[in-house]
C-alpha cells in the first residue's frame, strides 16, 4: 500500500446512521438516497496554494474553509446538505499535516451533518477539490435569476473583516487593529446553512447568492442574471468594529468589495419582512436590508443624506460588462 | 471580466433538454432532478499533469480522458449519468488549449447524455478535477462487496494495451508493435456504460468495478471486500493481436497487471451466463469467463495444463498486504 493510500486512510469513516449515505468511501463510487421528490443541489470549488491560501496555511484552518465555501453555496441555494467528495492533491505525504486538515474538514462536516462521502488522493502541487451535494424541494432553491423589482436587498450578518484580515497579514499600510480579531472571519468563514434552508421554505423570497468575490461584484451577479438593477444606502450596512476607525475610503472598499465574506446576499418581496427577520432570528444571525430591487438596470449606492455615490470599485469592475 | 471567467465560457452551454438537469453552470451551484425513486451514484477523480499525464499531452485526449475515467466508475456500478462538474486549474489562460480540451470533453459527455452541470476554473499547476453523477435502481448498484464464492468471474474487453502503449511511449525495451495501433487504448478509454447499466439489471450479476489499476490489483479489492478468493485461468484471458508478439513474462504483465484499462471486472451466478453474454453482445463489447470466485481466501492463477502460477505480479501488491 502506497503512502498516498495510506494518507488517505484518514478520510475513511464510517458512514453515519440515518443519513442519505447508502454506500461511503472505499467502492467505485458513493451512493446517495435523498429525499423523495427533492431536487439535488451540486457545488464544487478548487482551492490552489498561493492563489486561493498562502503557502504554509495552518491546514486544520484550511480543512475549515475548503468545505466551508462549498457549503456556503448550498447556504445560497437554501440547500440541506447531503454529503461532499474530496479530490486532495498533496506534494508530500505529511501525516502531521493531514490530521490537521482532516480535523478542520470534518469538525465542520460534522456540525452540518455533511459526510464525505468519497474522494481522491494524489501526489501534486497543493490542490484541494470539494464538491458538495445537497437537496433542495422542487421549486424552492434560491437562484440568481429571480430578483424581481420592487423586492427588498437583504444582508445577513457583515462584510469587510475577511478583507481587513487578509490587509493585516499582508501588513498593509492603511490596515488598523487587533488582527486576532478578524483573522477567524477569514480563516473559518461560517456558511449561513440554517438561514439558507429558512430562507427557502418562505414565500416572496427570491433571489439569493453567497458572497466571495464582495459585496458589489456578486450584486451585479444577481442584477445581470434577473435583468433588474438596485439602490444600496451605504449607511444601511452594518459595520463590525474593527471596521470604524478605518478611514472612510478603506471602510468603503472593506464593505462593499472586500471579498471573501461568505454571507447570503438576497431579496424578498416586502411582504415577507417579518418572517425574514424571523428566519435571522432563529438561525441566530442578523439579516439586515441594505437596499432595493429596482427595475431600472445599474446600481446606485446613496449616502446618509440621500445623495448617489461613486460605485466603481474593484470587485465591481466585471459587472460592469 | 478576468482571462480565467474568458476560459470558463467555454464550459458554458445550455442544458440539454429533457434531462435531469433543471439548473446547469452559472448560478452557485446546479440542480438536477434525479429519477423518482432512484438512488445517486457519486464519483470523484483528480488528474495531475506529470502523474496521471505526461506534460505536453494533447489537450482534447485529456479532455476525454479526464471524463472518460470517472464514468467508468459510474459504469462500474452500473448507473445511468446524469451529469458532471469540472474543476480546472491552469498555469495560463491558453485559449487553444481550453478550445481543444472542451471539444475532446463535450465529445464523450454528449455521447453519453452527460451534461456538465457546474464547475471552477482557476490560475495554478495544471489539475483537472471532475465529479460525476448518475442514478441507479435502490439495491441494484454493482458494489465491491457482493461477490459469493461460485460466482463466475468476468472481463470486459482486453487487458493490456494501454501498459503496451504506455511503454512504447516511453520506449522501453520490451516493447514491440505499432504505437499507432494501441495508443488510444491509453489516451481514449472507453467507459462501459451501457454493458455496466445493462449488467446491473440482471439478476445473478453481483461485484463489480472498473480496472485502473491493473486486473490482479483490482480483482484484489472485490476479494478483500467482499471476503472471498478467486481463481483466474490466465490461458482464458483474452489477448490483442498487438500483444501477441510479446514475451511471455512481458505479455503476462500487460494483461495482469497493466492498468489503464477502464475495463469492467465482475462477478456473476452461473446460472446468469447466458444474460451476461447477451449483455455483452448488446453492449458491443465481448464478454470473457476467466475464472471463479472461491470461499478460499488468496489468489490462485492458473495456466492451460491446469498448474498454478507465481501471482505476485505489480498492481498485486497492494492486495497482499
Amino acid at each position: 500500500m502506497g503512502e498516498f493510500e495510506l494518507i488517505a486512510r484518514h478520510f475513511t469513516r464510517p458512514a453515519p446512521p440515518g443519513g442519505a449515505v447508502v454506500l461511503g468511501v472505499g467502492d467505485d463510487g458513493a451512493l446517495l438516497q435523498p429525499t423523495p421528490g427533492h431536487q439535488l443541489a451540486i457545488s464544487t470549488d478548487m482551492l490552489v496554494e498561493g492563489r486561493h491560501f498562502f503557502a504554509g496555511a495552518d491546514p486544520e484552518a484550511l480543512g475549515h474553509k475548503a468545505l466551508a465555501v462549498n457549503l456556503s453555496d448550498l447556504a445560497a441555494m437554501g440547500a440541506r446538505p447531503l454529503g461532499f467528495t474530496l479530490a486532495l492533491a498533496l506534494p508530500t505525504a505529511d501525516d502531521a499535516w493531514i490530521a490537521a486538515f482532516a480535523r478542520g474538514l470534518f469538525a465542520l462536516a460534522d456540525a452540518h451533518a455533511c459526510p464525505l462521502v468519497g474522494g481522491d488522493t494524489t501526489r501534486g502541487p497543493l490542490n484541494l477539490c470539494i464538491t458538495v451535494f445537497g437537496e433542495v424541494r422542487p421549486g424552492r432553491a434560491l437562484r440568481r435569476d429571480a430578483a424581481r423589482a420592487g423586492d427588498d436587498l437583504w444582508l445577513s450578518g457583515r462584510t469587510g473583516e475577511a478583507r481587513l484580515a487578509l490587509a493585516l497579514r499582508r501588513g498593509e499600510a492603511w490596515a488598523q487593529g487587533e488582527a486576532a480579531d478578524v483573522a477567524d472571519r477569514m480563516d473559518r468563514p461560517t456558511p449561513r446553512l440554517a438561514l439558507g434552508q429558512a430562507l427557502a421554505t418562505l414565500d416572496g423570497v427570491r433571489a439569493a447568492l453567497d458572497l466571495s468575490d464582495g459585496l458589489l461584484g456578486d450584486l451585479g451577479h444577481i442584477l445581470k442574471a434577473s435583468g433588474v438593477g438596485a439602490e444600496v444606502g451605504v449607511d444601511t450596512l452594518p459595520v463590525a468594529p474593527a471596521l470604524q476607525s478605518l478611514a472612510l475610503e478603506h471602510r468603503l472598499d472593506c464593505l462593499l468589495a472586500g471579498g471573501d465574506d461568505y454571507e447570503l446576499l438576497f431579496t424578498a418581496d416586502p411582504t415577507a419582512r417579518d418572517a425574514v427577520l424571523a428566519a435571522g432570528r432563529t438561525a441566530g444571525v442578523a439579516v439586515t436590508r441594505i437596499g432595493r430591487i429596482t427595475a431600472i438596470p445599474g446600481l446606485q449606492l446613496f449616502d446618509a443624506q440621500g445623495h448617489g455615490m461613486e460605485t466603481r470599485r474593484r470587485g465591481f469592475d466585471h459587472f460592469a460588462d
